[in-house]
């Protein structure tokens, strides 16, 4: 079975980690999200990627979510001792090394997809990652500062200002002209299931599917295609997930998600049973939905998340 | 007074210590080698530089001579880890900082000679450092391998090969075509006194001679020029200067190094006690000698030396 996954970064990091065990002879492809890549110190920071990258290759930080188990932080803090900044963002000796690679080899000509898959050499995750892109994508935040709008990049607004003003607009900046990177849309066309995971729906998975073609192929493929809500009661299980929704005019709810990616693009959802009462208003909108426990407590909990897709897409098939 | 110091790494950095103890009130502005820089990890480095910042700035790893005290490693082994190297040169997460600073600023167009400025004003060295020019400058070193003749940097040779075979050429690739950094030029014609510290007679002062005008300058400029002697008795005090000495025909010897920069350049020279023997053989070749100790054992015999350079050149000066 061939599984095509759209992820972001920690939610769908984790999620995937539940597939792989509830798939374990699939062969699974992940389109990972690069709008939240960001340029610091001189270096390509691709968050979304390591993430993903680190937690199914056993490197990651299980508390945090994000970042190197294990990590220091003397390069940040002499960068520090030069003035040189921002200091908001955590990034740790073993992560440089990450980020000195890939700056080396995107330096050398390689394109982003290539470093990636070189990457993964190490990390050995057990899927297939590929950014969403080789081109670059950028996903800017409106905000209001004293009266005046202003575009911060979206690594500003989520980690330095922690989502703590309202978004006016998410733009992912250079999606237009970008190019679905080499092996996305042959994934998609090859897939028997395509999943979104927990992820965001805006500036992860609405990232991905803002790239020419991803969406389209998706819609095209003829194949299921199962999401899980990131929303469980009234709140994101994880993240401000509900100020980049309000951005969009999506309000903060597991069927208001599931009617945002529409009937066109999605054939079944996952609400959690604390929603179960929206399960109808879902399939009112001609997407199939189930209500099943979905938060991502421990492995076991993510694998029967994992099964419970798998089987919603069986589903659907009929 | 103004004193100009053409200077190496470990060496010269040690006698830039006890120079400023004995002229406290000078103005003092080093012309830093940078023949040696290197790229590694699509980070330049400057190791010359650097260990001149890090000496007179507090920061060296005083056993060593090079690199930051208190240092790690933990962004080299994870470089290691993806397979990536150099692993011969040892690059502590400290040091990264610095390269990642100076690569930042260079790829955003600011010249080596600003970047020094910026990357000194943390570390206070209490003189002016410049390097020798802010055109690219490197030292390879032909040797022979298996029959056949290969150029290597001089990283390669001095710290991968650790010169075990012998230097058959040293050029300083692209000096031909460099210019001396800004102020360089400027501060030889105003100095007072120019040194020459004990550091490598060749592939260190003898680079930075290798800069167009640089030479011409110090022999036009009509004050005192007094050299240290890097060997004492018949080999380096530290370092492996008879490698690369024995490639430009010289003989490692006090004596033997004074002749080689020559009486149209040097106008004193100071060996040490045990060569005290050579000095008539120097001043025969019309540089005036001097015999005093010249092993920087600490700080004070370091002094010491420094004392003797200033007073041979009042003594030239006459």
């Amino acid at each position: 079975m061939r599984i095509v996954v759209l992820a972001g970064g920690i939610g769908g990091a984790r999620f995937l980690r539940g597939l792989k065990q509830a798939a374990p002879d699939a062969e699974i492809t992940v389109i990972g999200n690069t709008g939240d890549d960001i340029h610091l110190f001189g270096l390509k920071v691709c968050p979304d990627l390591d993430t993903v990258m680190y937690t199914l290759g056993g490197g990651i930080n299980e508390e945090q979510g994000w970042g190197r188990a294990d990590e220091s932080f003397t390069v940040k803090e002499e960068l520090a001792a030069y003035g040189v900044g921002p200091e908001w963002f955590g990034l740790g000796d073993r992560d440089f090394a990450t980020h000195i690679v890939r700056t080396q080899m995107l330096g050398a000509g390689y394109p982003l997809s290539a470093v990636t898959e070189a990457l993964c050499a190490r990390w050995q995750p057990g899927v297939r990652l590929l950014p969403m892109s080789d081109d670059r994508v950028e996903t800017h935040v409106a905000i209001e500062v004293d009266g005046e709008s202003r575009a911060v990049h979206f690594q500003e607004y989520w980690v330095k200002l922690r989502a703590s003003v309202d978004a006016q607009a998410v733009v992912p900046v250079g999606a237009e002209g970008a190019k679905p990177a080499p092996g996305v849309l042959e994934a998609v066309a090859e897939a028997d299931v395509i999943l979104f995971p927990p992820s965001n729906p805006v500036v992860s998975i609405g990232t991905i599917l803002a790239v020419p073609g991803i969406r389209e192929a998706i819609a095209d493929a003829g194949v299921p295609v199962v999401g899980l809500s990131p929303i469980v009661g009234d709140a994101p299980v994880r993240g401000m997930a509900d100020k980049v929704l309000a951005a969009v005019g999506v309000e903060a709810t597991a069927a208001a998600v599931a009617q945002h990616y529409g009937s066109g693009l999605l054939d079944g959802w996952l609400v959690d049973t604390v929603d179960a009462g929206t399960v109808a208003d879902v399939e009112a909108a001609g997407i199939r939905c189930r209500a099943v426990p979905l938060m991502m407590t421990d492995l076991e909990a993510t694998v029967a998340m994992a099964r419970e897709a798998l089987t919603l897409a069986e589903e659907v098939r009929g």
